[in-house]
């Protein structure tokens, strides 16, 4: 069904779309190559949101060639949008440029739009072909799939533990456990995150900024505090900067002058119970997905870790393993034990990589 | 110095050296290939101690195929030996069946004799030239490199834990953790050691046969126990079958009867005290060195398994890591914490593969 010419095009639409990895959120990356007798005539990638989509800056790319797009074939990694949003329908633009077939790699994820790009540009006679590299154009977007498909962010759960499996010596030292390559590895996954949540334990432990820094991205992720009872000092780092958002269990009542007070330094607090009086962490996924947040990245303590997990908030488990023994301190996750080794929450190895003197380990559930 | 073919023929005899892998003990693991005029004339491997070294079978070999060894190459992945012992020396086998150039992997590692064999053919007039694969060659023979090196075995750590680094849930269950082919997998590591070594938390929680039985081999090791109150009931699997060695903190006054029983059953008892009333872990080692262990194959509890790396008896980790979490339970190595993150125990990964759903991670002390 497709040639491996094709293929090759394709893999060049995807390294186009992962050109956007740091900057494209809320919207997904997505790639375009437009190829005309077997020659690239245009290529492009979505810019930051309210900008150009792929396809749009792979025509103009064209046009800035000098050469045509008449009867080209245009490779997206994701079907061009039929809709009017902050720009407008790259359907209709391919159309418009005289594209003669268009290969997407797959379908828009949302489900009310799903296959109406494509339909837009068949019933103008346009031959269209889906699903070329469907997985690899599906990773790149995980998050954007997620939010389109179930409303919530890709959770990416993030921690570093020594080869026994622990976080931090008994006294609280954890830095650093793994090498100055995971450290910096690391920052590459914040960067590609709309947003980075921690707890009141590691921002009182860490004092962390939670920004990217080993990396060079164009935009700096929202930075997410779970503090329930509202209790991060006024002096935190995590105040510094883009105003972070802080979700508690309640800014009424006695935390309202604390409430005030965060807001005052410009903190964006928001209240988001649950009946045991701690953050519904649920609905705080759901919040962030109608924010536009598509990969959400967690780098908590075992606690707040444990409670993500147990409430059904962590999809991907991004673990670097350093090559050292600690032989007792903070553990990974604080989660009550299964009542035998049938009922244990079983997870599979995504991809295992070396990196630096470290072992990254990403796993997820079963599929 | 060496040619593309001299790889190839060496390459050939490490996969010969390692036919030997289950067999050899205490004798170390070695192939031989035989060229002459550019053809493959003979080929051989260690066989069990006793019978033919590899270098005396790759001539039998040629014999029996009718081929003259005149002028011929051999390529040994360890220097042929020079000293009579239940066999005649290989070295001298060699000349006297007019072999005019060896190429060997590595000197003998035994510091008596490194160096002798080469001597012997060079003074017969052969081309002797040494380093061809050296590394694989010695990762081939790691125990009996330990031994002749130092006088004690190479050490070899098996633990199977879940990500979140636990070895069984709080209440012992542990069967299994991780999945058939790696508890398959291990086999094959127990099968190449010459000893496998427990202790009496192991033996009273899971009642082990501490055999091999999931891969196909001609030879048990030698079961180890480490008991020092001589605490294991006289119906433990451990007393079937071939007889193990015990090793005891006293075999005499209030231990003696229990001792008399044990030994019985048939097990060997040995005393090997510390002054703290347990067993003298290196003085063990040392005896099992001078036994001719090559790789010994520990499976114990977070409480051995800690003293024995707290002692230094420990060179390498086998890990099985299962991509489940089980939250709480029992750790991996009964250790004290460092008194700061720069004092920790540092290794290095030396391998990394994955089996079955499982991860395996072999590390060692930084080289």
């Amino acid at each position: 069904m497709f040639s491996e010419t094709d293929f090759a095009y394709m893999q060049r639409a995807l390294l186009l779309a992962e050109k956007g990895m740091y900057s494209t959120t809320p919207n997904p990356r997505v790639g375009c190559v437009l190829v005309r007798d077997g020659v690239i005539v245009g290529e492009g990638f979505t810019q930051p949101a309210g900008f150009d989509h792929a396809e749009v800056q792979a025509l103009k790319d064209a046009r800035a060639r000098g050469a045509s797009t008449l009867g080209a074939t245009a490779y997206v990694t994701l079907e061009p949008c039929s809709h009017v949003g902050r720009t407008p329908p790259c359907a209709k633009a391919l159309i418009d440029a005289g594209i003669a077939r268009v290969i997407a790699a797959m379908e828009d994820p949302n489900p009310r739009v799903s296959g109406r790009g494509l339909d837009m540009l068949r019933t103008a006679g346009v031959d269209v072909r889906c699903g070329l590299l469907e997985r690899p154009a599906r990773e790149l977007n995980i998050g954007f799939v997620s939010r389109m498909t179930h409303g919530r962010p890709w959770v990416r759960l993030k921690a570093a533990a020594s080869l026994d499996g622990f976080t931090a010596l008994p006294g609280g030292e954890s830095q650093w456990i793994t090498s100055e390559a995971s450290r910096a590895d690391s920052h590459a996954w914040r960067a590609r995150a709309c947003a980075i949540l921690t707890g009141m334990g590691t921002a009182r432990q860490d004092d962390p900024q939670l920004t990217v820094r080993a990396v060079e991205t164009p935009r700096q992720p929202l930075r997410i505090l779970v503090d329930s009872r509202l209790g991060l000092p006024l002096t935190a780092r995590l105040l510094d900067g883009a105003p972070p958002l802080i979700v508690c269990a309640s800014d009424a009542d006695e935390a309202a002058p604390r409430a005030a007070a965060l807001r005052e330094r410009g903190a964006e607090v928001i209240a988001l119970p649950n009946p045991q009086g701690k953050v519904d962490l649920p609905a705080l996924m759901n919040v962030l997905g109608e924010r536009g947040i598509n990969e959400l990245h967690v780098e908590a303590g075992a606690k707040l870790s444990g409670s993500m997990i147990r409430e059904g908030c962590v999809d991907e488990w991004l673990l670097y393993l350093a090559p050292n023994l600690l032989g007792q301190g903070f553990g990974l996750f604080d989660l009550a034990p299964p009542a035998s080794l049938a009922e244990r929450r079983q997870l599979a190895f995504h991809a295992v990589d070396r990196v630096g003197d470290d072992l990254r380990i990403l796993a997820r559930w079963p599929s």
